[in-house]
């Protein structure tokens, strides 16, 4: 597995790789995962070169706390990396994305004001700014994005849409732990009783889904979702939606076309889950 | 010269020529004059492969009006770019680059806010919209710009610079009539007695830099712009300033690095111009 710092040294090691050689694209902010590698798979499965990046992207951090205390685990994640197939990884300084303070921002219209949007501002651009980059050093094929974070799939297709980047993008579906938590590099700065607590997302999830599918009213679901949050100390729902999988607008009724989404605070860390109602 | 209407057969025409030929790509939005032969002569001289666009971007303009009078030749741009050499034209329909309303758009802090972005508000997100589709679809290696869209140029060159474009840039100096106008697409829709007086933008710039050589205070170098413009029935001036070439801020002193740029409307036809202090 190659491992590069810098931008040139990778252009010219994909540049004689290419243009026989399909790339596939996994980019990450470190602390790996299952979740993650399940990405490094689907990508080795179609390309025969996989590409992953771990750059932790000061510019999608509306909270600098947050960017402070995310998990950063680079051996431990280059490790993985290896024994998973991963054939190149990519893990610049903050310096070598960003040589000056960025001044171009993007704006998605309303799909980055709402859910993540709302409680992020600044987040998406971040994202979008990250990614541009990304894409043109590493010029690939076809980009691996998790479901953990459907809405900024969602804001990446558009990107890639409407920019008309000329490569394909893949979503893969969360992995979770065995009690349903979705795997996130976040989940490492729980407690023990938190990360217990942490179930809870998901469990809110399916009991919702149940019920919507039973017939039951948007309105009381949602109250059905407070409830449960409120009966359990040290956790805050953020937010629970109900949206389109087209454009995330708000679902007025219940098809296979709706996904639910939350956010929610487990003592300090925040949280995001999500759950098709087609799955 | 192949001349392409859709981006997949264009693509596939690239491909196949690349990776051994350099691309170079000329932006056009038709109407085409010497100044536009200019970058294609530029190109060829330095590329395997020239690709000019023609495409009048909607998303670019600000004024309805300014849109529905933009000159449109196609069939004699179309003759002129085969007679300078040019290979490859790229022709799109609206809906080709535009499948939806576009929903991204892209803001450059201070540079789209300043001189033409103060009077035309989304502009320069538009054109950042258009090039951005133009560099994913033709993949150059260089693309050329006209100096008289000078801040034009510095918004593509933070563009490419911040989103890790794997391309070169490059300005190309301002052609010009006998009389000094710049050559522009728009000059096409002045009257007779119109394209006289348009001269007066040249000639003011030109004084103007002779006065700062002098020693003339900027404050009154302004004071004799503006009463210039007074004299002639007609014309109007809607910014003259003095701006560091690096970025665009006001010059508050004159240097090498200071560029004098003007926007004036002569009858109904917004005309632009600029002038080096090094040229």
């Amino acid at each position: 597995m190659e491992i590069f710092k810098e931008i040139k040294p990778l252009k010219a090691f994909l540049k004689e790789k290419t243009p026989a050689a399909t790339i596939g694209l996994v980019p990450t902010m470190g602390a790996l995962h299952h979740g993650h590698l399940s990405l490094i798979e689907a990508s080795k499965r179609e390309n025969a070169l996989t590409v992953s990046t771990i750059f932790v992207n000061p510019a999608q951090f509306n909270n600098p706390e947050d960017l402070k205390k995310y998990p950063r685990t680079l051996e431990r994640d280059c490790e993985m990396l290896r024994q998973a197939g991963c054939q190149v990884v990519f893990a610049p300084e903050v310096t070598t994305l960003y040589e000056h303070e960025p001044t171009v921002t993007f704006d998605f219209g309303t799909l980055d004001k709402i859910l993540e949007g709302k409680f992020r501002p600044g987040h998406f651009s971040g994202v979008a700014l990250v990614v541009s980059k990304l894409f043109h050093i590493v010029n690939p094929t076809t980009a691996y994005f998790g479901q953990k974070d459907f809405q900024q799939f969602k804001i990446i297709e558009k990107l890639v849409e409407e920019l008309k980047f000329d490569l394909q993008l893949k979503m893969m579906p969360i992995i979770r732990e065995p009690d349903g938590l979705a795997l996130s590099s976040r989940n490492k700065r729980l407690s023990e009783p938190e990360r217990k607590k942490a179930a809870l997302l998901f469990r809110s999830l399916t009991e919702a889904k149940k019920l919507l599918i039973r017939g039951e009213k948007i309105f009381n679901v949602k109250e059905i979702v407070n409830q449960n949050y409120k009966s359990v100390d040290g956790v805050k729902l953020e937010y629970f939606e109900l949206a389109n999988i087209e454009n995330l607008s708000p679902a007025e009724t219940v098809t296979n076309q709706t996904i639910l989404l939350m956010a929610a605070y487990v003592g300090e860390v925040r949280l995001i889950d999500n759950l098709l109602m087609e799955e």
